[in-house]
C-alpha cells in the first residue's frame, strides 16, 4: 500500500478510537462483572456438589428444567454461540440479553448436579447479549454490530480464561476462518483488557499453571535454538490433538442428532443423558469426569490441574471426558465445550508424554492449548493462549502443535455457525 | 462447521501435507542455504568496511552499477518484494529464478560501501524466487503458485532472523491484511522451520537479545498480572511506534518519487542519494546509521544492540535512521527495510522509555517489533517475533504495543503491492 493522504487520517483513527473504546467500555464493565458473578457462582455451585454428592441424582431433573426454560423463555437463544456467530455473519434479529441470564442460571445448574460441560460458552454468551443490548440501544449500522458483537466475544472470552490477547484473537479468528476483521482488532483488545481487569477486580482468581523450567530440552544447546527429536514428537502430538478435537466435535454433534433421531419426547434426551452421566460416574475413576474438572477435593482424582504432573491421569482420560462431556452438552446441558477440551488436550498430553517420553507437564501444556485450536479452528489464538498461560521458552513447540492439530481436525468443529474460507486441504 | 464426511478426509489431509512437506523442503533447502551464504558474506562486507572505511566514499559509484545491473539484467525483478507479493494476488510471469543472485550481490555491494539498509527484502526475494522457479519446474496450478510462493517467503524471513514462527505469520498476514490463506499455514511452518535449521546448520549465529528480568515489574502482583501504569505508557508508545512507522513508509516512498521527479538522469539519482548519505555520515555520531546496524566495532557508537542499555542510544537516533535509510533505499540501494525499522523501533523505544521512565531495553524491545509491525501492517507475526525474541513474560504488552502501532500507521506500509481488506477505520 502506498496512499499518502491528509493528515485527517489520523484524526480519523483517533476519533474511531475514541468511539470504540467508549462502545467497548460498557460492554467490557457489564460482561467482567457478570463473568465474575459466574465463575465465583461456580465455583461455590461445584463446591456444594463435592459436599453434597447426591446433587448428581438430580442431574436428569435439571435437564428437564433446562430444556423447559429454554423452551418457554427461551426464544432463539438455545443456539447459544451459533446464535451470536449468525448474527455476524449477518445481522438481523440481533441478540437478546434473556441469553445472558439463561445460560448464567442452566451453566450453574448443570455445574451443581455434576454434568461434564464448560463455561467459555457462557461467558461469550454473556459477552455477545450485552453486546447486543447495547447495539440495539445505540441504534449502530450492521457493519459496526459486527464489531460490537465480536468484542463482546473477546470480552467475554478474556474475562473467563484471564487471557485477553487469546480473546481477541478468538473472537477475530473463530467467525471466520482465514478472514480476520483486523477493524475489529482494537476495539477487541481494548474490551479483553478491560472486562479481564474487572473481572480480577471483583476478587476472581484464575488457576496458574506452572511448568518445571524445559529450557535445557527445549532449547537443544546445539547450533540449533530448539530440540530436533522434541520437535517430532510434537509433530506427532499435534496430529493426536488433532484428530482427537475432531473426535470429540463429531461426537458432541452425533449424541445431539442421535438422540434427537432416536428419543421422540424431547424432555427424555436429558433424562436419558443424565442417567448416563450418573451411571458412568458409578464405574471406578469415573467421578473424575463430572463437572468442570479443574478442581477436586478427592487427591487421587484426575483433573485438568493434575494432568501436569507424574501420575496425574490414567492413559485414557481424555477418552472419558470426551464421552462425559458429548453426553452432557448432546443431550441439552449448558456450558460449552472449551474447558473440557482443555480437559481432554492435558490428560491427552499427559498420555502422549509418557507414551513418546516428554516430560507430562510440556506435553499436557501443548494438548491444553491444540485440541481446543483444532475444535475451535482458532490456531493462532491458541498459539498466544499458550504463551499467556505457560510463558514462551516453548512458543515454537506451541505454534508447531497448534498448526498441526487445526490441519488434523479437518473441515470440521464444534461451532456449526462458524465458515471457512476455504477447504484446510 | 458441521460437516462430518468420509475418512478419506484424513487420507486427503495427510496427502497434501505429504504433498507441501515434499515441495516445501527444496524450496527450504535452497533458500536456507543461500540466506546463510547471504549472511555470512554480510558479515564479511560489514567487517570489511569497518576495517577500510574509504569503502564508503564508493557508495556513489556502486549505485550506478546497481542501477545498471537492474537495467541490463533485471528484467522486472527491480519490483522486489512487491513483484512476488504482485505474482501472489495474479500469478502471471511468475518470480524470475535470477532475482536471487541479483539482489543478493547488490545488497552486498550496499552493504558493503555503508549504504543504510537491511537484509529481510533480499531473503525474501531470495526465498520467492527460489519458489518461483520450483513452481515453474513443477508446473502447478495457480492455486498451488499462490501457496509456494508463501512458502518462499516464509522460509526466507523465518530463516534470516531465526524466528519460523513470525516468518509463518508474516507470509500470511503480509500478502492481503486481513485475509490469511489458512491453507498456507503449514507449509509456511514447514518452510520456515526446515529454512531456519538450514541457515543455522551453516553456521550463521543469529543476534540474542537479552532483557532484564522485568517480571516485578510486568506484574504488578496486585489482583492483576499485570500493570496498569506500564499498560498506559506502552498505549502511548505503541501510538508513538505507530505514527513512526507511517513516517517511515512514507519518507522512502517520497524520497523515491522526488528524485525521480526532480532527478532526470537516473544514473545521477544512486550518485546524489550517494553522496547525501556521505555527507551526513560526516557529521558527529552520523556513522552509526550506515550499514545493517547490527554491530559496530566502536563502542560508542549506536547500534540495534546497544539501544538495549542505558546510554546506548541518542534521543533522535530513530530520526537519523529515518533519513539515512529513506535516502539509500529511495535512491536505488537494495537490502529491504526491516532491519532498519527494528533499529529505528528500538532507538525510539530507548528515547520514550527515558521520557517515560521505563527501563529502555524493555521499551526497545516493544519498539523493535512494532514499528516493523506499522510499517508492514503485520500485527500478529510481530507479536509473536516479540514472543520468539525476547519471551512472553510480556506478551500482553507486545500485543498492545503491536496492535496499537498497526493502527496508527494509517492506510500506508512499506509494501506497495500489499492489500488490505478493508480501511483500517
Amino acid at each position: 500500500m502506498k496512499k499518502i493522504n491528509a493528515p485527517l487520517e489520523h484524526l480519523s483513527i483517533i476519533a474511531h478510537l475514541l468511539r470504540w473504546t467508549l462502545i467497548a467500555l460498557p460492554v467490557a464493565l457489564c460482561t467482567g462483572s457478570v463473568v465474575a458473578v459466574f465463575l465465583l457462582l461456580l465455583d461455590q455451585v461445584t463446591a456444594w456438589r463435592y459436599a453434597q454428592p447426591w446433587l448428581l441424582y438430580l442431574l436428569p431433573l435439571t435437564g428437564v428444567l433446562i430444556v423447559l426454560l429454554y423452551r418457554y423463555a427461551g426464544k432463539n437463544t438455545e443456539a447459544g454461540n451459533n446464535l451470536i456467530l449468525e448474527e455476524i455473519h449477518e445481522p438481523g434479529g440481533g441478540v437478546p440479553l434473556r441469553m445472558a441470564p439463561l445460560v448464567l442460571f442452566t451453566t450453574l445448574l448443570t455445574h451443581l448436579t455434576g454434568g461434564s460441560a464448560g463455561r467459555e460458552g457462557t461467558a461469550v454468551q454473556i459477552g455477545g447479549s450485552m453486546a447486543g443490548w447495547l447495539a440495539r440501544k445505540l441504534r449502530l449500522p450492521r457493519q459496526d454490530v459486527r464489531i460490537i458483537l465480536l468484542t463482546g466475544i473477546a470480552a467475554g472470552f478474556g474475562a473467563v480464561f484471564g487471557t485477553p490477547l487469546a480473546g481477541t484473537l478468538f473472537a477475530l479468528e473463530v467467525v471466520y476462518v482465514g478472514r480476520l476483521n483486523y477493524k475489529a482488532l482494537l476495539p477487541c483488545l481494548i474490551a479483553a483488557l478491560l472486562a479481564d481487569v474487572v473481572c480480577r477486580a471483583w476478587g476472581v482468581h484464575h488457576t496458574v499453571y506452572t511448568l518445571a523450567d524445559h529450557a535445557a530440552l527445549i532449547d537443544s544447546g546445539s547450533f540449533l535454538h530448539f530440540n530436533m527429536l522434541l520437535l517430532g514428537k510434537v509433530i506427532i502430538a499435534g496430529t493426536c490433538f488433532g484428530l482427537v478435537s475432531r473426535f470429540f466435535s463429531e461426537a458432541v454433534h452425533l449424541v445431539k442428532d442421535y438422540s434427537l433421531r432416536w428419543i421422540k419426547a424431547p424432555l427424555l434426551i436429558p433424562v436419558s443423558g443424565g442417567l448416563l452421566v450418573i451411571g458412568l460416574s458409578l464405574l471406578p475413576g469415573g467421578a473424575s469426569y463430572l463437572g468442570l474438572g479443574v478442581y477436586n477435593p478427592d487427591p487421587a482424582a484426575v483433573t485438568l490441574v493434575s494432568a501436569f504432573r507424574p501420575g496425574g491421569a490414567a492413559m485414557f482420560s481424555w477418552l472419558w471426558k470426551i464421552v462425559f462431556t458429548a453426553i452432557t452438552l448432546g443431550t441439552g446441558f449448558k456450558g460449552g465445550e472449551v474447558t473440557p477440551l482443555f480437559f481432554v488436550g492435558a490428560t491427552l498430553g499427559y498420555s502422549l508424554g509418557v507414551v513418546l517420553g516428554v516430560p507430562v507437564d510440556l506435553m499436557a501444556a501443548l494438548g491444553f492449548v491444540a485440541v481446543f485450536a483444532g475444535a475451535a479452528n482458532t490456531p493462532v489464538a491458541c498459539v498466544l493462549m499458550g504463551a499467556e498461560l505457560f510463558g514462551s521458552a516453548g512458543i515454537l513447540y506451541f505454534g508447531v502443535a497448534c498448526f498441526t492439530a487445526y490441519y488434523f481436525s479437518g473441515n470440521t468443529g464444534i461451532y456449526t455457525a462458524q465458515r471457512l474460507s476455504r477447504d484446510k486441504t
